[in-house]
């Protein structure tokens, strides 16, 4: 091996830092080989030393502090596996790319709040600013879309982008319990987190979809414009009758391009059951591109873990290595676009609505006139067995009608006699 | 823009080389701003020049000899989109690389064929080889396996390669017609070749598949090492009988490593209805690639056709814009393993069997006895009617049994009175 080593320091040693370390080393050699040098980890910060991590630290240097990895003369590159969208993985990741060092992170938030700026720090630095490991784990996907998709024009795409919610459902499903129990469960598992907003809320999703956006349209990360709805109610019932009615329910993020503009939007959706996502299960991610010249693209795999994001990391830092040098989102930074908002309020699609209705005569007509008077009409509606006096739940499907239409007909709904819950609405997407 | 233009010298102008040109111009701005300078088609070379493909040549330089192109002082990169094995495709490619010009080719027989030895006077030459749309057709697999994946050691890939063949297999299980009047049809439509031979005998998977093991384990493209067979003798019964069982015949190409060596196989297989590559229908491809970090990632979209095709063409030349520079198979060239060759024989794996057997007593005990002969045992067996007399299918699926043992017990069968037909047996993936 002629050419000198890729000096790599690595920023945290939780799951994904440990398991870097890992494939590093059991495939050294390999590396080593398609790159043409080594790929070498040379020091190391996290913030107990002592810990074990089922990973040897001999030969690393150790700081205390990570930000002493951004100044370390014999780094080439840093790997920021630390998280979160400020404080020390921000200040690091600015630090790095300031002293002239490659900068590669696993770290979504981050980027979905500071990406553009980012971007140009790592243009004006002349280093790199990769993150593959950030949306979908193994999943290469932000190489398909700056490199591998690049010669198209991108209408649109969409992913189950969260492997914890992905994972509620299709247990919720399969074992047929209701969200707060399989919730429980996962925490238990450690699939989701004590605190479990960030992905249940679509927050997560919401980030990795805004990263996606960017480097699919070209244009400066837009966090704010995602519009997040996350799966606390979704209902057992809700599962079993979109199954019936030819759906599955997914938590899909969805970025496409609109005569208005961008629209960038997380929410449960049902897809019909013939789409290849809908059988995409369990913690399993999967990314939908659709291309002016390539059609439809899938990729799917591991959206999280220690082994998948390992690959990702690895295999920026191989391009690193390698050489290679690609805008962080597809185009030069200075030439990023601000992507025009499209509000969610000018959507157009169908939906299910459920209505929790006591069941007594009079009330159907009610909310039949209501949706006529925003112009919505209805392609079915099914109720459930009869219980007069007692509450049953009604479900419909709409055709095509404006996201604002379908709120105000619902807003007007929800005051009905009769009413006992808030309308559930969820959007049906066909991506026909 | 700075950076001057990459100047593309396009052979052969049939549906990928216009389609080719059609993409560079529609989208010729969006691709400057991905690449930092300009795709620009300087020349092209076919057979008829006045013939219409619904782009215009004017502005180009027209040669009669594509090699030419290969000459021509004023090009940077050859785009070989002529095709076959051999003859002036081979030649185009050699000389131009000799003359110091990247080559980009859709040519999956040539690399087939000579990969090793392209891969080497590419690297003699200090160009790039590149060859995205020989395989899959515009899902970025290669690129996935030589860079999104790099971090992997693959243990296993395999995949829906030949668009017609699935195509077949589709139509003749959602339509319940016989291969014959399928193919009939297909040919008819254009989607299969007058001389069906190349799609429909596995040949052209085959071609694919040698291409897709070399990049993923790092070895000399071994056509010779794949052992073939196509979908003619698949039944509109063994397709029925497939899914009673729970599984769907598709035609994969397979690479495994194994203790023995690399398997490469294209035969058809039933996979389990639940696997994600038993719903890709119609002319979508899909690979799956198993990696040691990555886990199980698959890739999945159209396999043909002018738009894909010129997709996967455009990101190569997007590739040599950026100034990338991969070894042809991911590894540099002068280290490319021989693959040791892992025989079919040494096999390991259920399967299914159809006899056609005269329905009266005794037969079956002389089947069951060559089987228990061969250590071969039996998971289900399913006799479908009953016609004294008459011919009917017996369905047998076996456990887990060499090929060797499998094909020994199969021709003893064959001679066994009562058996009106040669076995049929297709082999079971489970990819567990």
């Amino acid at each position: 091996m002629a050419a000198s080593p890729l000096r790599i320091g690595i920023a945290g040693l939780g799951t994904v830092g440990a398991g870097t370390l890992k494939v590093l080393r059991a495939n050294a050699e390999l590396l080593a080989l398609r790159a043409g040098r080594e790929l070498k980890p040379v020091a190391v910060s996290a913030r107990a030393r002592g810990k074990n991590r089922g990973v040897s630290l001999d030969g690393l240097r150790w700081y205390d502090d990570p930000l002493e990895l951004a100044v370390d003369p014999e780094i080439d590159v840093v790997a920021e596996l630390i998280g979160g969208a400020d404080g020390v993985a921000r200040g690091l990741c600015e630090l790095a790319l300031r002293n002239g060092k490659h900068v590669v992170t696993a770290n979504k938030a981050l980027l979905a709040h500071h990406g553009a700026a980012l971007a140009r720090a790592a243009e004006t630095a002349g280093r790199a600013l990769a993150f593959e490991a950030a949306v979908a784990g193994g999943i290469p996907i932000i190489k398909a879309l700056r490199e591998g998709l690049a010669a198209n024009r991108i209408n649109q795409l969409y992913g189950i982008l969260n492997g914890t919610c992905n994972y509620i459902l299709t247990q919720m499903r399969t074992e047929g319990r209701e969200f707060g129990a399989v919730l429980a469960e996962a925490q238990k598992l450690g699939y989701a987190e004590a605190d479990p907003s960030f992905d249940v809320d679509g927050v997560d999703a919401g980030h990795k979809l805004a990263i996606l956006a960017a480097a699919a349209f070209g244009g400066e990360v837009d966090f704010g414009a995602v519009s997040l709805e996350g799966i606390r109610h979704v209902t057992l019932t809700d599962i079993r009758l979109a199954e019936e009615l030819g759906y599955r329910i997914k938590l899909l993020g969805i970025a496409r391009r609109t005569e208005l503009g961008i629209e960038q939007r997380v929410h449960p959706c049902m897809v019909p059951l013939a789409t290849p996502i809908a059988s995409v299960d369990g913690v399993y991610n999967a990314v939908v591109v659709e291309g002016d010249s390539v059609g439809t693209a899938v990729f799917e795999g591991r959206g999280a873990g220690e082994g998948p994001t390992a690959s990702a990391v690895i295999a920026d830092l191989m391009d690193i290595a390698r050489g290679h040098r690609i805008p962080a989102f597809g185009v030069p930074a200075a030439r990023l676009a601000k992507l025009p908002r499209a509000p969610l309020a000018k959507r157009k699609g169908p939906c299910y609505v459920r209505l929790m209705v006591v069941d007594r005569p009079g009330i159907f007509a009610a909310v039949a006139a209501s949706l006529r008077d925003h112009e919505i009409s209805m392609e079915s509606v099914l109720q459930r067995g009869r219980a007069p006096g007692a509450v049953v739940p009604v479900v419909m499907t709409l055709h095509e009608a404006t996201e604002a239409a379908l709120q105000q007909a619902l807003a007007e709904i929800a005051r009905h006699d009769g009413i006992v819950e808030p309308p559930r609405m969820i959007r049906i997407e066909t991506f026909a």
